[in-house]
C-alpha cells in the first residue's frame, strides 16, 4: 500500500505515463487508448494476427552496450517481424515495461520514443500497457495486425521442394558481428545529448564497427517485405534465432531439407571477414548462426523470387537424414541460439 | 550459441514446448495456434480490444506463497478481468514467460495449466507466446476480444451525477486479506501430489483463512457480469488496486465524486473481522484499499443496477475539491497501491 499522496510523488506510476504518453501519436483506427482497461483498435479484418516476445535485461541485453532508445526499437521491431512473416500488415502493439526501483524516468521516456519511432515507421500505433517492478529490465510486446480475409496466412509449412530459398536483406550476420563487439567488451553505448544513441569502440579498426553494435541494438531489416512481395512466398519466417536454426525450423515443419549457396552467402561474409580477423572469430558462424536480423526467410516457387528479396539456397526433398539444413549439399556444424539449451 | 544437439537437450525450449503445449485447447476460431512466427484467430468482429499485464516472482507473488498453477491462473484473470471492463468478450491469449536457468519444466507446464483452465472458463485460448530467461520468473500476458460494431466500449469516463455505484461481486476485501496472511508469514503453498495447490496455515483459527490465501493467489471474480450485464453500465473498470485508488481513477475519468456507502461495504468487513482482529489488521483497509480482487466497479443509471452487481455507492457531481472518493461523505486515508509509489 502507497501513501495517500503517492500519486504526487514524482516517481509514481502517474507522472512516469506523464512522460511517456505525449510520445504516443495513435492513428485513427484506435478507437480507446492508453488511460482505460484496455484498448479498442478497429481492424481492417476480423482475421487477427498476434505474437508476443520479451527483452529482459542482462539476458536479450546489456545495459551498457545499448540505450533505452534502442531497447524499445528492438522490442518493436522483433515482434512486428513476427506479424510481417505471415503476410499480414501490423496495426497495434502494447508493451509491458517492469524496472527496478530508482529507474530514471528517462528511460521510461526514451523506451517509448524508440517504441513509437519504430512501430509508426510500419503504419501501426503503440496503444496501450503496463508498468510494473522488477529486478531488472523487462519490455514484453505485443503485435498484432490483420489478414484480409481472402489472403492465407504464409506459414513456415508452405514450403515445395524445387523451391528457392530467399531472404529479404541484403545481408546477414550483422547483428552477431554486433553482438561479438559488445561481449568482446569492444563497445560501450550512451545516449548522446540529443538522446541520440553513440557508440564507443575500444581497439577497433574496422569502420563499420559502429553500425554493426547499432544494427545488432536496433536492427533494421525492411518488414514490409513480409506483407507486401511476400505474401506470395510458399513458407515464410523471420530471422531471429539464426539462419541455421531457424532454416531447421522451416525444413521441419515443410518437411524438406533447405540446402544453402556458399557462393550466395559469400559476400555477406567477405564484408564482415575484416572485423572478424580483428576479433579472432570466424565470419562464416555469424552468417550462418548469428540471430537477431528479423529480416524475412522465404522459400518462392522457382523463378518467383521478388525484388528485395535475394536467393541463398534451394529447397530440396529430404533425404533419408529427414528434413535438415546444408551448405552447398554438406551438413553444418553448431545449432544458433537456444534460450534453454 | 547452443550445440548442435541442444534440441535434444531435456531442458531446452523445444522440450518444455512439449510438455506446455498438450494443454492447450485451441478454440475453432483459432486458424493458426502455436509453433509459427504468430497465432492467426478470426474475431466474431473486427473492433479489437487488447490489455497486458505482468506477474514478477518477488514484487507481484512470492514463490512460497503461491504455485505455478495458480500463477497461470492469476495472470489470466487480470488481462480477462480489463477485456470484461471494456464490455467485450475476451477471444485470446498469449504468455510471455521468463524463467531462470534450472527453472523445473513442471513450473511451465503447470503455468499453462492455470493460464488455460481459467482462459477456457470464459470460452477463450490460450493461442501463443514466448520462452525466455530471466532472474525471476516474469509472466506476461495479453489478452485480447472484440466488441460488436454496434455496441460501444464501456469506459471509465462515462458516470453521470445521480449514478448507483455497484460492485460485481459479493465480498471485497478477499485478496487483501490472503496477502497479509502471506506477509505475516502465516501462510505457506506448495503443490499437492495431484497438482492441485495445497495452503498450510501458521497459528491462525479462522476457518476461512485458506479460502482467502487461495483468493489472493488466484482470484475468481464473475467476469462474464463485464461483457453480460456490464455492457450497459455508464461507465466500468475492473478493481485491480483498490476501491478507493481505482475509484478515484473512474472519479477523475468521468469528473464526478464517488461516495461510498459504509452500510453497504460493512457486511464485507464483519467477514473479514475475525481473521483481521487476530492479525492485529484493519479489515476496513483491506475492503477500502485492497487490491487483486478484478471484479467488475461500475455505474448504473438509476434504478438500473442488473443482478450480479450490488449497490456500494452513489455518484454526485465534484465539490469545490474536484472529483474524490468519499466514505459517506467523508474523506479516506489511504490511496491503494502504487507500483512506483
Amino acid at each position: 500500500m502507497a501513501g495517500e499522496n503517492s500519486d504526487s510523488i514524482p516517481r509514481g506510476e502517474a507522472a512516469l505515463l506523464a512522460r511517456m504518453l505525449p510520445h504516443l501519436r495513435p492513428g485513427p483506427e484506435v478507437e480507446v487508448g492508453p488511460g482505460d482497461d484496455a484498448a479498442v483498435v478497429r481492424l481492417p479484418s476480423p482475421r487477427l494476427v498476434v505474437t508476443t516476445d520479451t527483452l529482459v535485461e542482462g539476458h536479450d541485453f546489456l545495459g551498457h552496450a545499448t540505450t533505452a532508445r534502442w531497447i524499445g526499437c528492438k522490442a518493436a521491431v522483433q515482434n512486428l517481424a513476427d506479424v510481417a512473416a505471415m503476410g499480414a500488415v501490423p496495426l497495434a502493439l502494447v508493451v509491458a515495461i517492469s524496472a527496478p526501483a530508482g529507474t530514471p524516468a528517462t528511460v521510461f521516456e526514451e523506451l517509448t520514443i524508440g517504441l513509437t519511432a519504430r512501430t509508426e515507421a510500419e503504419g501501426a500505433s503503440l496503444v496501450g500497457g503496463d508498468l510494473g517492478r522488477a529486478e531488472h529490465l523487462t519490455v514484453t510486446v505485443t503485435a498484432m495486425g490483420s489478414l484480409p480475409l481472402d489472403q492465407e496466412p504464409v506459414r513456415r509449412s508452405g514450403a515445395l521442394p524445387g523451391d528457392v530459398l530467399a531472404i529479404g536483406a541484403p545481408r546477414l550476420g550483422r547483428s552477431a558481428a554486433g553482438l561479438a563487439l559488445v561481449l568482446g567488451e569492444r563497445a560501450l553505448v550512451r545516449p548522446g545529448a540529443d538522446g541520440r544513441p553513440t557508440v564507443m569502440l575500444r581497439g577497433i579498426q574496422d569502420p563499420s564497427a559502429a553500425r554493426l553494435v547499432q544494427w545488432h541494438d536496433a536492427p533494421d531489416p525492411d518488414l514490409s517485405l513480409g506483407w507486401t512481395v511476400g505474401r506470395n512466398a510458399r513458407a515464410m519466417m523471420d530471422l531471429s534465432d539464426g539462419l541455421v536454426r531457424d532454416g531447421r525450423r522451416l525444413a521441419a515443419a515443410s518437411q524438406v531439407t533447405l540446402d544453402l549457396d556458399g557462393a550466395a552467402l559469400a559476400p555477406d561474409v567477405e564484408q564482415l571477414s575484416g572485423l572478424a580477423a580483428e576479433l579472432g572469430a570466424d565470419p562464416w558462424s555469424w552468417v550462418l548462426h548469428g540471430g537477431e536480423e528479423h529480416a524475412m526467410l522465404a522459400t518462392f516457387a522457382p523463378g518467383g523470387v521478388p525484388a528485395g528479396f535475394r536467393p541463398i539456397g534451394q529447397v530440396r526433398a529430404p533425404s533419408g537424414h529427414g528434413p535438415e539444413v546444408l551448405l552447398d549439399g554438406a551438413p553444418i556444424e553448431g545449432a544458433g541460439f537456444d534460450h534453454f539449451g
